[in-house]
């Protein structure tokens, strides 16, 4: 069977060296045919920008991406056009691409059988947000200790986006959290998001984590910072207790001395969202992604968007993402 | 019921404070009483010097034991008076003490239901050796993983005693060990002893290892050095390995990245065997201790003895337990 050359020209943000992400970017064209037999073509709306993404850029994340590549992890699309043979899907019908694809784009061909649908009713924001971030703060409080209800939790990162879905899925689930951040202008605000706690990063933390806790015990602790911070959460942590480590924005090591491991039975994980999607059984992670969607659409769910911008200011985009201080997720919103 | 004052005055090996184990450990003459009701007099015959009795000594032990004390976690004794209405033990019988009690000393009285016997047909150095390093290796090989016939596993300081347990109950459950230490001239030694592959600590090592293994993922890793022959095993370890902490001889931290902990999903966790003894339900220490004894009466599980010292030289009975390329245990030999 013959493919017709279209010609549709499309914009995307690819990267063709490692290096700091604002300044590989490019804003480049390329060429989009038509969706072939089996293949679908997605107009791109919406694709946000997290610190895995900017890794991938700077080549320093798990799984390499070489460049040429388009940037991006995440995204939501709509189908634009259905090739031959193709079942099950409509026009307008919302999805996001497979894992591995660049999401920083207009358009992409995929073969339709590796989209994936997306649960009704959820702007499109909520939707390019919802695979990555809610689901690493799902599994980290479903996966690694059996918590009761009242049981506190710990973390840093506290204002980051998962740090949010933390707060609210555990204040959903009935679970305290004890938030740990370094500004104290996220305070107030995490305490309206559902925190049962927020406190500023300093030395007098454990003795001032102890009185906010009431001197409850804490036997999971969530760390994306390491270093000294995730020290603190050591600290803190009750004795058998978890640390479960999902970042490393501090880019410093955790430092973890024979003794809290031997004698407190501390112990120390490490969760990647992608791998748990590669291992799961497909139904059990769908399940999960409708009850956050659920979430979500109840309003007891929300990342907050810094702002949007369009692809071809990539490198603001990317400069905003990086820059801390910042309120929400940076997107690229494309044209309709 | 009244006792009679014997004045029994006996050896003991005593510290009075905190601080380098040779110099803060006196030899003195304490005054044992005779058993009352309920209580046996134990004459002690063995005990050995472990790291951890070093590190209760200097204070930085998890269970600290406050001066003025008795040094010594571990020993084993003969029944040598009973008290009345003591039922179940004979004179002559060999027990263990009760832990918390120092046994580096000729006398003790105990409540007899405090008193543990031992396995018949053992030698008083397996006897004295019996309930620690043992139970060590066999809990971190049996609790954390499970291992199949064949599988892997790594260990740092595998020339100590427990490394040495290790290698031959590996051996003896069907396991593969690769063993790390500091000095050439523990290869043979530990190759006769049941090693399937032993390295001395170099820079080189991740590679050494890998052909050592012949590619052979090693999912389970002892550590009882920490610092950089730790940082050695996790770079060894299967994704999904888990490393178990039981000491910290080096005395420098564990310095964890978070990438590995993220993408390649190693676990980390400590081992204490005085936790293990307190949790478990006794039958079950109870048949592990006898499956340990069976091994030691059958030759495949022993322990060398470097010297035995009277308690009347415990200061260069220290000064050797704390000497590097010693061979085996130091321990304290009581006359009969």
């Amino acid at each position: 069977m013959e493919q017709i050359f279209t010609g549709l020209s499309s914009l995307a943000v690819v990267y063709r060296r490692y290096g700091a992400p604002s300044e590989v970017v490019e804003v480049a064209r390329e060429e989009i045919p038509p969706p072939g037999p089996g293949e679908a073509l997605v107009a791109m709306r919406r694709a946000p920008i997290h610190p895995a993404d900017l890794n991938t850029l700077e080549g320093t994340y798990g799984i390499p991406r070489e460049p040429p590549a388009v940037g991006g992890g995440e995204g939501v699309g709509v189908i634009a056009k259905i090739g031959d043979g193709v079942e099950g899907w409509r026009l307008g019908q919302m999805v996001r691409l497979p894992p591995g694809v660049g999401t920083w784009r207009e358009h992409f061909v995929a073969k339709a059988s590796r989209l994936r649908p997306l649960p009704e009713g959820l702007t499109l924001d909520q939707a390019a947000g919802l695979t990555v971030n809610p689901p690493t703060a799902w599994r980290m409080l479903e996966d690694f200790v059996s918590l009761l209800p009242g049981d506190w939790i710990a973390q840093n990162a506290a204002n980051s986006a998962v740090g949010r879905c933390v707060i609210q899925i555990a204040r959903h689930r009935g679970w305290k959290t004890l938030n740990l951040v370094r500004r104290p202008e996220w305070v107030a605000e995490l305490e309206a998001l559902g925190a049962d706690a927020v406190l500023v990063e300093d030395e007098d933390l454990p003795r001032r984590a102890r009185e906010a806790v009431g001197g409850s015990p804490i036997p999971l602790a969530l760390n994306a910072v390491g270093g000294e911070s995730a020290r603190s959460l050591s600290r803190i942590l009750a004795s058998g207790g978890t640390l479960v480590t999902y970042g490393g924005m501090s880019r410093r090591p955790i430092s973890l001395g024979a003794g809290p491991m031997i004698f407190k039975d501390l112990r120390y994980r490490g969760f990647w969202v992608t791998r748990w999607f590669q291992e799961a059984p497909p139904e059990k992670a769908a399940a999960m992604i409708e009850e956050i969607a659920a979430l979500m659409r109840a309003g007891k769910l929300e990342i907050p968007v810094a702002r949007r911008f369009p692809l071809g200011e990539a490198r603001a985009a990317i400069a905003l993402a990086q820059a801390g201080g910042r309120r929400g997720k940076v997107m690229f919103a494309m044209e309709a």
